[in-house]
Parts: structure tokens; C-alpha cells; sequence
């Protein structure tokens, strides 16, 4: 495979569907909840993965695709070229911002990621990394994240697993909230590992990602040093939903075993 | 006093300062802290501070100036004209992410906010507002808020208020973060009562805020019918620390009412 070709390819795709959503606002959009009342999607939601699969199936037959809105293949093996496609991370913010959101893109051979993108649309802030290519925002490259300590970093976590939860305990959360220097929340998954990726924010943690939440995001946040990994300190196996981080290196071993107790 | 000829000279002055702002990114910035180890200050807050300060002093010198870093006037009273002047409010993102920060004026006469504005330095968008003609940001006038409900609404919430603090009881606000559609955390008191005035969060919360925190914001928020009170319900008193909330008018009672229980 030619990867930068592929990368050009999968940046113009990008860009593309980055102008389908901005026009987007000047329609209606339907919203419609999913697994829960506040797990919402929209009709830009499935017309934009469409929009990618048409593409990817007709310049790449041979590539499987694993979406948000599932109108891609059935992925239960990493093997061969799968795209981990969320067409629009942080549906709740495209709705009540029209902003705060992103295409997350995720190309990977065989469970390895070779491109990552992350389109911040409404500012038009690509994100992008070729595995062992370095990262890039745009034209400028990311540099490697320096070290910090917790107690100087600032956390991108939701008031969600500070309030009791069913998959850690949030006391030690507390602690965590209590010793480093501030924390966010955005409601972007790919977004926040971005604030990680340019060392705005240490850490991003969640409990509850799927694939297409972070495959772009890591392949970016791999290559500035950031540490991504599932709660319990294991990669990622990439076929369902699992807990999640991404950190500078500096801090990632000790926010999980300082701060970091996953219920049974 | 003519607030039409007063409303662009503030502008004019906010857009100089700015650029002061985006040109200090060039320079190096010396970072302290104040009362605690992450309440931070740099040289820029206060050289940006001290050029409001000489020029207000220059062009109004009967109207006084409460500044955060200080230069400004022992302010005792609400008698005439107050500028209330935050010359970065969010020094922490300024230091981490250098964006996500704002400046925050507020100029108000006898107590009542006349003029105010909050200046997304590195998006260049400007949030104003004059009393009873409407808040803009930048050429687009923001249209009154619509009702919600707490289900359907994202708040602004620190993790900090979710976990046990001085101020308030966190059972109610962890209540709060479960039943309300998302939580959200920017680190800038400014730019979080903007996103309450554009309507992409719904309410902003905050335990622990100064007069020239929000004394911009106030005026903006207004405009589009959000309330700003205490979390006692009441007006601020614009003197010192205050518990603050902006909300959507429809949801600001039922906020106040049955989630935030306060510390004696």
C-alpha cells in the first residue's frame, strides 16, 4: 500500500465530508436516541458514514469498515485494512453547540494503526499522523510531550466518573480531582485526546468507548508519546466497547495505579 | 454619559489588548501563583491589567477599576462608574492550552451592568451587550433564549463542585449530573456564561467567583434572558466572592431549588 497516497486520499474524503456537515445546519436535522435517552444521532450522523463507506467500498473493495451508525461491515477479527470511521464524535455537542465536534478516522492493517485523523470541523483543524511519521495539526507538527506530574496536569474527565458509577470507584477519582491542577470536560472523545495529543490537557479518561471513538485519536496521540491503553493498563482489543486513556507517559502508569480501582 | 461612543471605545480597547495577549505567545511568560498553588498569574495578566488601568485612568479618570491582579481601586462601594476587569480570565488554560481564555469587562453605573464583554482572544470572536439593545457576538445578534428541561440540558459543572467541597452538598449536584443530558467544563468562567448566552449549555455553576469574573458576562447573559444570581437565589453583591449560577431562565429555579443544598 501506498500510505501517502492513502493519506491524501483519506484527507480529501475528510475535508468533503467536513463541508457536507457545515452545510448540514442550513437543513433540518433529525435527532433520535439510540442505546439510551442521551445517547443521540442524527440524520447527518448516517448520511455522512454512508457518504464514507460509498467511497471506501468503491476505491477499496478489499478494505472492511467499522462506523458509528453500523452501516459497515460485521469487524470480528483485526485482520486486513479496517477503517474505524465515527463520522460525527461528540453528537450531543453538534447538536446543542454546532461546534466541539469531529470526524474520527482510524486505518489500520492487521490491529496495527498506520493513519489517525481528527477533524475539528467548525474550526478546520485537521489532526493528523502516519505511524512512525510524526503528528501533525495542520501544517504544524506536534512536538513530543514533555513530562509532567500530576499534581501540574490538568485531567480531561466528565462529572459522570466522579459521581458513583457502575465501572470504577469514584472515591479515588475524587482524590485524583482533588491533587492535579484542574480538569475539563468537552464531550468529544477524539476531540479531548487531541487537547492530550498537543499537551492542552495530560490525560483523557473515560469508561465507555468504542473503537471508532479513539482509533484515529491514538494513531495521532502514539506518535507525539501519549500513552493510550484501557483502564486496566492493556491495549486496546478494538471489537467493542471498553474503558479507556490517554495520557502523557510521564503520568499514565500512575493515574492508573493510584487513582484508577475498575469494579468487577 | 453616550454609550454608543462608549461601547467602541471599550471595543477598540478590548481588540488592542488582545493583540497584546497573542503577541506575549512570543515571548517569555513568568508564571506564580496567589492564594493557592493553582490559582495562577502570569506578567501578562498584569501588564494587560496595568494598560486598561492607564488608559481608563487617562480617559475617565472619574470612573474607577476593580481588576483581579489588583491595580485597580479599593472598590468599597457600587456608587458610579466601575469597570470590572478580568484581563485573562482563565489563566490556566492561557498557560496550558493558550486558548480557551478570554478578557472580561463590565461596565456598570451605580450597580447596573451598562456595558459588557467577553473577547475569545485566540477565536477572535467578541461576545457584547448594552443594556436593553441586545447581546451580539461579533456582527451576529444572539436571539433569546428557548426554554428547556433539565433532562434535555447540558450544564457547566467543575468535577470540583461533584466531589465533597466546602460550599455546597455534592449528593444533590451528583443528582444533578445524572439527570441533566451532559456536563461540560471550559476553566473559563467568562466563556462558559458565553456558552450559556449562545444556548450550547444550558446552565454554569460555580462556588467561588469574583465581580470581574462575571460582571461582563452578567450584562451578556441578560440580554437573552438567562438569570445570574447567587446559589442563594439572590443578585450579587459585586464586592467579593460570591457563589454564582447563569442559567436558562427555565430551568434557574428548579436548578437552585433541587440540587444545590448549601454549606453553612
Amino acid at each position: 500500500m501506498n500510505w501517502g497516497s492513502m493519506d491524501r486520499y483519506a484527507k480529501s474524503l475528510i475535508k468533503e465530508a467536513g463541508q457536507q456537515i457545515k452545510h448540514s445546519f442550513f437543513i433540518e436535522i433529525e435527532i433520535n436516541s439510540k442505546s439510551s435517552k442521551n445517547d443521540l444521532v442524527t440524520n447527518i450522523d448516517r448520511e455522512i458514514e454512508q457518504f464514507f463507506i460509498e467511497r471506501i467500498r468503491r476505491d477499496f473493495p478489499d478494505h472492511r469498515v467499522m462506523g458509528e451508525e453500523g452501516f459497515g461491515d460485521d469487524i470480528q477479527s483485526l485482520d486486513g485494512t479496517i477503517w474505524f470511521l465515527d463520522p460525527i464524535d461528540g453528537t450531543m455537542n453538534f447538536i446543542h453547540q454546532k461546534r466541539n465536534f469531529a470526524i474520527s478516522l482510524g486505518i489500520y492493517v492487521d490491529g496495527i494503526g498506520m493513519l489517525g485523523y481528527v477533524y475539528d470541523v467548525m474550526n478546520d483543524d485537521l489532526y493528523a499522523a502516519m505511524k512512525d511519521e510524526g503528528a501533525y495539526l495542520n501544517d504544524v507538527r506536534l512536538p513530543s510531550l514533555e513530562p509532567v506530574s500530576i499534581e501540574e496536569s490538568i485531567i480531561g474527565v466528565n462529572a459522570s466518573w466522579v459521581a458513583p458509577n457502575r465501572y470504577v470507584d469514584h472515591e479515588p477519582i475524587i482524590e485524583l480531582v482533588n491533587k492535579c491542577r484542574g480538569t475539563r470536560s468537552y464531550g468529544s472523545a477524539a476531540l479531548e485526546m487531541m487537547h492530550v495529543a498537543s499537551g492542552r490537557v495530560n490525560a483523557y479518561m473515560s469508561m465507555r468507548l468504542s473503537p471508532w471513538d479513539v482509533a484515529g485519536g491514538m494513531v495521532i496521540a502514539n506518535e507525539v508519546g501519549a500513552i493510550s491503553s484501557t483502564m486496566a493498563g492493556e491495549p486496546l482489543g478494538m471489537l467493542g466497547q471498553e474503558t479507556f486513556i490517554a495520557a502523557n507517559e510521564s503520568i499514565h502508569s500512575e493515574l492508573l495505579n493510584e487513582f484508577i480501582v475498575l469494579k468487577k
